[in-house]
């Protein structure tokens, strides 16, 4: 690997995502036909399961499935099913499994034991032919095609893609939110472009990175936390907006830089007292977003607008590119980072 | 405020636990009736509902719904209701609010809905006479006492009981494994002030703080991190040991203190093939817990063996002593942390 030039695969894996998208909606006719099923059977509750990046996808399509299909939902605690044998009657239930490799084991114990037991079971990978589809009930394929770099980029931006069409089409939608995501990604990653290499400037010596967001927003913070974290080994942590106020705005000072999501929409605007309050405590603030001009902030990252529900599939792009840039910067690789392999073996 | 002893209420708070525990469990009559009702309705499915540290309680009691009632559980996303609006149908569904204060306009908001929804509501707050109690259809009083501090002991450890004793009752206990928590709490905090006092000395200068744990001492791992967090201003972050090796680990380094929380069971178990990849990292690694001595460590704090399930009640209690002593050796006020009020408005 002596002649791997850093951060190589990263980079090209951030610029497919426009073509990914354009792809995923031509295709979403796949994908109908896993939403019939579930919609005739009519689950009451959903459960999704998930680990690292994917964990936020889940969450995102947690929010979606809660708003969109007027459905309560949780994200699924693996451990009760892999280390204390819990066995809940999961009749009505709908269990998403959400997994880039589909090779996790807690994940294919958590899907056999959920189909055991009553649940509808659906993994959305992007790896076909992985164990976890084989366990599945149902399947929606990511089609993002093999991903190199261990920091996932466009796998997550893919998943998150193909979880809102299958929402979408679980309502009766025809994926008219997401038609022009293709064009809007090339739009974003081309306009975001010069005020992310003067972020990647800007925080090259940052230690203490907050970030937060609300709503559809917080699982960007949250992805936007653990991408700084694994490619450039900052210590990144993610708030939602709200929960920021109840303790962790203590430890926000002029050495902290807070990255900010801040999409038009409801999300967005419910985030402007916590900004207000990061802002008291003399913190620097990124904003990442299409209402990013709208708060104060020493820095913005412009994104397109978009309905607000697929605004996450958008306001991750540039955040990938400055997470690939201050790894660079900070001498690091972000297609191999210390201590990662692609896929984690976790029970 | 200028005669004010700094960490004065916090640690008189923290000294007054043993005895709330031993209250609380001679007055479990009082939620007997609450659990009644639960069963006879037979929800199932729970949402746990909760902001701040109430929200690692609120999850503690996901991981007793899912393993000792086997039902699924999920944690709300208060913004889908205050700010999306959503209208699910909630019937079959209990719906437990979790609050110190009882005052959060957010829970308000979500409980009232759930209620009108269809859930069965059940607030479980340490103010009695609160909003939130007269919005739900029952309540359970956590009784720990008005609470001084800003930064939640008591409120949050009883919290943790209270919710043990009213599962426990729903499955038909009598709550027996939570019988000497009084005595244990005791002999946790008599038996770890040694260590906590070392590990202020140790842990004097960290600025980078990774809180881990599994299954049950999860939660902990959680308030751990918010406790040195909004007293100590630390950047202390927590993951599930699982996550953890998702990504995470990489930003693990030398100068990285790792607090895990590693109790006799199976939560503690399962950490120690993450404890190998922190360690190879070079972290120092401090372990909490009553299977403390059964991981390498730099410095251990012991806890009291109990029943994993109410493992959780003790373990935090060293910590929060460790948060109170290191706040005070940086120079703050573990009682009026800045930037935080006791009550947080949040929408």
């Amino acid at each position: 690997m002596t002649d791997h030039q850093p951060g190589r695969h990263m980079a090209a894996e951030i610029d497919q995502q426009p073509g990914i998208f354009a792809d995923l909606h031509a295709r979403r006719d796949a994908i109908a036909p896993v939403a019939s099923v579930i919609a005739e059977r009519r689950p009451r509750f959903v459960l999704l399961a998930a680990r690292g990046s994917s964990d936020h996808a889940a969450l995102y399509a947690k929010y979606l499935t809660e708003v969109l299909l007027e459905l309560p939902a949780g994200l699924v605690s693996p451990s009760t099913t892999t280390l204390y044998g819990a066995q809940p009657d999961l009749r009505d239930v709908l269990l998403v499994a959400v997994s880039q490799s589909g090779g996790s084991p807690d994940l294919l114990e958590v899907t056999e034991s959920a189909r055991a037991r009553g649940a509808l079971t659906v993994a959305v990978t992007n790896t076909a032919s992985s164990p976890l589809n084989g366990a599945a009930e149902l399947s929606v394929d990511v089609g993002a095609g093999v991903e190199q770099a261990v920091a996932a980029t466009k796998t997550y931006s893919a998943t998150l893609l193909a979880l809102y069409l299958l929402v979408d089409a679980i309502r009766g939608g025809d994926g008219a939110a997401a038609a022009r995501l293709g064009d809007l990604a090339r739009a974003t990653l081309d306009s975001s472009a010069d005020a992310v290499a003067e972020a990647v400037q800007r925080y090259r010596f940052v230690d203490r990175v907050l970030t937060t967001g609300r709503g559809y927003s917080l699982p960007t913070a949250l992805e936007s936390a653990l991408k700084l974290a694994e490619t450039s080994y900052l210590a990144a942590r993610a708030y939602s907006g709200a929960d920021l106020l109840h303790g962790p705005v203590a430890a926000v000072d002029a050495e902290t830089a807070v990255l900010a999501v801040t999409s038009a929409g409801k999300g967005g605007d419910a985030l402007h007292d916590v900004l207000d309050a990061v802002h008291g405590r003399g913190a620097d603030v990124l904003a990442v977003g299409s209402a990013s001009d709208k708060v104060s902030a020493a820095l913005r990252i412009p994104v397109p607008e978009t309905a607000e529900e697929v605004a996450p599939i958008l306001e991750i792009l540039p955040v990938q590119r400055l997470a690939h840039g201050l790894a660079l910067a900070r001498g690091g690789d972000p297609d191999n980072p210390r201590g990662l392999n692609k896929v984690t073996r976790t029970r």
